[in-house]
């Protein structure tokens, strides 16, 4: 439920205005380097107030680690870890005690549990993907070791997306600007866009491209744990996520199979190999050795900087006015979340392959 | 690995030209009662050879139940249950013994595990999905004895595609139609593009869409068994499958928020409910009592009825004429599959949602 | 629920007196050869009718394999298997079908499902246990390729047990004899003695010892599937079971932690090992190189060769005759169950320990 | 690995010399009251320095909640909490940075994870458990919200034991003294043993009896989450825990199945229920309605108040003299934790029995 992951499996808890976030990671790998730097930068990425566009919450998302390091070093024991919840205001809440809002969860955690923490969007709250982050560095720092390297990037904003691109692993040109668009020219555009939108009291949705890139040929299990079963499902539990494809995905659902069809060809090092990657590096669920390549469709968020009409529990309506610190557009900092997904996806596939064979 | 879900399981066995196919299902309640035409009917409308556009293999696919049904009434005890592979012609794959394929599975498969059942793709057949259409037939009784039903149909083939269209339900006008698509003009306009198709040795893909109709509000677990997380994982483990969104999903990336959120209301019963569903009938990860919608991108299958040009083990270039018996368009038989698969998310979010109170 | 390990797993199906038992084995390594002899040994060794002593019950126990294995080797595909029920005599049983016996799962599955399968016992029989040697061949033919053997026998029928014993790993020597007790004279001891309690129309329980030979250091995993816990779920499976204990274990209890410790020592090839045992191959959950030595108590089994009183599902009492064919004692056919269990609980901490470093 | 539980789970981390323990609890049930105070209490009950016969590290355990309460009430969502390590004294351990003491888990980690936390034992130290006395303080609220109650009390210390003893659930006798055992007399005969061994630099084991009462029938699911299989692989792994039967146990390998068969009676309310209680509660893997009774072995600890020999890294021979501060028998502090898992396995199977019938 509030786990994922097989073997390498990260557990979350925490609500958005709690005293805490907490998470623990089990079957990190022993041996590997992560230091403080290495959370604090990925943190970085993801943090609110990086940008006019995004949720003025000014969290410095401080990760205490509690456990699973000794002298910087993984021990292969799980890694306990918080980030504390210091700039939550709870009262920008108080007038939602008894209201739902429209398209979030309120409503339906309380039908669920009879009861919830209304405070910031309890544990709804899109805070509780921070924890991602900060396990995805894990993840990253074990893959890396095997020249695995994971990408990830805006393509999509509103109407205003990357054309004719392809993303060559450069994410320093990622994080450049806050829109996390490597085309400046159309990282500007988006800006634009998103503060347009933002003027009006509205929001606006978007795109995340993945990539990854090193992985061995053999990942994925048949049959319900194909590596794109397992991706999808990561993607799909990142709040406003809406849809998930990979390879040519919809977009392949009107052409031809003679066009869709990668041909194969061996390269200079004698490895098997394929001209095109239509397919998206993945064969059967199992990864072919060409990079990983994936979308995933965030909705625009649903808390509007103007007045809505939510309804009460008695069923009555009511004028609800924004009060907390939102975002106008969510792809942005989704960026980060959808890399330390697909770095966690990629390293627990990494470990179920050893048990291929003996 | 080859089982899916949390409490209501599914496990298979078998590939395509072994002596059987096997399914295990674990978790289905005591005391539904499930007869062998329920089975028998469903299968037909997953049976290849039901039109001159799928593949011509002539199964009878004839599901014999070993154990968990007593009296035609489910036990509570796993139920097994095999399909024979009656007309399986493995001599047709010998020439492929020591090939691999354009975009199948025979290159990851043979690299990931050292060996390989080539006959007729083996475990990477899409022979599978028979076993996953009979544990549908159990969890859509189960499920309708809860006043909760599970619809699918063609929406798009290629870029013959429904427009403006709201399905009500009507499952009998899917399976009227070779097509599988509920609207009879639209049918006939795609099995026009199919046979062209066909025709040309090409083949072509489309999209499936899903409805889950009557959930009670409070099914999926957050934070990562999200309702369409687990339904994302369910679609993506389907041979073919490229991409999955619900609710606006792709589509509502470059709209506003202010046109996407669900305005609530108050139904005359008195239960709160939505005016529009964008939102898909999930928020938050967990049903709000509207109809789950979602949709399944489907690639042209990979098998051309035309020469191709493959690689051996070694790395040589061989001439690859197709000689099995293969799909133009898996669209339509996909269906099927994917009213399956959404009635086995469902019924398993079902029994989870048991736990939120005591 | 029906299944279990982490990686290597096993999923069973099956009454008593349904058309066949079902196994499907998940998470096999590719490339292991098993062949259809090693089963049919191995299924000799549990088959009841091997001794006046224990059932009559005929069956041959002929196991069909239906996936996962193509030219005699595994292929990292799913193993489906069935085992038939050729000898049920289901109206050996009709007299009992609204009755409980006392000391049977009749009452307790009954309450628990609405509806229960009365023939034989049903799902609750020790016919499951069949399927559970099957797939010990194949852990067993993983591990011997890893150097690993696992043995057991027969160390205690009623007040009859083997004292000062050490089990040095030879398997003919327990099969042997129809006690499955490697020493001879006790075999000869325990046999008079079960024939002397059949005679009464009773019934007596034992020990089965268990050792697991050649086990790398390293295996289980911190905190909660550490060796000895998951051994001793799989053992607590197996019906009749009342104890497991492992090392000293229950006499241990009594004590001094200067008698107990085991002292390491370096061997001639420069390892580290202990002159003593004491601990029974396993330090904090982890298998330290040494053997893993462990007991599982069986109780008297509670089906009688005499009249008792049993209930029906109205509360009255009802005098029942056992008709079928059951066993005196258990102990000497469990001894290829507890083996076969100790092999599929190795194999998957074999498999689990390779995520332990990248 | 390091989560124990279906749907109520259990995952921990922390070391015992490093920042904080901590602890997630997923699948808790909303609208549970668990109060500090109730927290408090029950970690009293395992505190070392109870005691002149346990350890003397002085820890105040106070137990932080980190997310999943609500004005007092579970949410539904998951429970973090920490237990901050104030009084480590990590210099007692410089010592054995290199060294294996015998029978520890020092050499095993070393060897599974290439690198360890060698101070106080690092994750193998049974500082663990008190994070699963948290837990158990959430599932007994749950339990006995469910007339559930669960018991535990010392049994026997070293040949020290409670003979023809009923134990009907008072608990507050169990606590009454140092030694955890309900009869005054034995207890303080057992601390007159143990104060002994301690003088003599020795450690010695024991038995720790459990009892779960009020548990409807149903309980536990067939075949290999058998109720008896769950409670068993909880017990085992808890530090130094070497054995575990339920029922008769061990104690009924020597007696005939007459004598053992439990007579079913109705009771005065119609219910029906049995005579006698032989089996533990349990019958098939289910409950049957009476008490759930069973037994848990441990072992006298490792770690002598004198000179032992231990080895480095190296193989060569080293003497250690214990600085830490340690239990002479842990069998009084096991008391509490056998409690909690006992409750933690109990209220997992309540929520898995759930799905048994729609």
């Amino acid at each position: 439920m509030n786990t994922i992951g097989n073997i390498f499996r990260l557990t979350t808890a925490g609500e958005s205005h709690g005293p805490a976030m907490t998470g623990i990671i089990d079957g990190m790998p022993a041996g590997v380097t992560v230091s403080p730097e290495m959370i604090a930068l990925e943190m970085s990425r993801r943090r609110p107030g990086s940008s006019a566009n995004v949720s003025q919450r000014n969290e410095k998302d401080e990760v205490t680690i509690l456990s699973g390091i000794y002298n910087g070093v993984t021990t292969g024991a799980p890694i306990a870890f918080t980030i504390s919840n210091d700039d939550a205001r709870s009262e920008d809440y108080e007038h939602l005690r008894d209201v739902y809002r429209p398209s979030h969860a309120d409503f339906t955690y309380q039908a669920k549990y009879g009861i919830r923490d209304h405070r910031g969007g309890g544990r709804a709250s899109a805070r509780e993907t921070a924890l991602r982050v900060v396990a995805g560095v894990f993840a990253m720092a074990a893959l890396e070791s095997k020249g695995i390297s994971v990408g990830a990037y805006t393509g999509r904003i509103g109407n205003v997306k990357l054309e004719n691109y392809t993303f060559r692993g450069d994410m320093e040109a990622v994080y450049n600007n806050p829109m996390r668009c490597p085309d400046e020219v159309k990282a500007a555009e988006m800006e634009r866009l998103v503060q347009h939108v933002r003027q009006a009291g509205d929001t606006v949705g978007g795109i995340v491209h993945g990539v990854i890139q090193g992985l061995p040929v053999g990942l994925g299990e048949p049959i319900y744990d194909k590596f794109q079963a397992m991706l999808a499902r990561a993607m799909m539990s990142i709040n406003a996520a809406k849809g998930f494809d990979y390879g040519m995905g919809f977009d392949g659902v009107c052409r031809l199979g003679s066009e869709m069809n990668d041909a194969f060809v061996r390269t200079p090092e004698g490895r098997i190999s394929t001209l095109t990657n239509h397919s998206g590096g993945i064969q059967g669920g199992i990864t072919n050795g060409r990079a990983v390549t994936f979308r995933v469709a965030f909705k625009p968020v649903a808390t509007l900087m103007r007045e809505v009409t939510g309804i009460d529990s008695k069923g009555r309506p009511v004028i609800i006015s924004a009060q907390g610190r939102h975002d106008t557009c969510v792809v942005p900092r989704a960026v980060a979340v959808v890399r330390a997904m697909a770095a966690i996806t990629a390293l627990d596939a990494l470990l179920m392959a050893r048990s291929a064979v003996l």
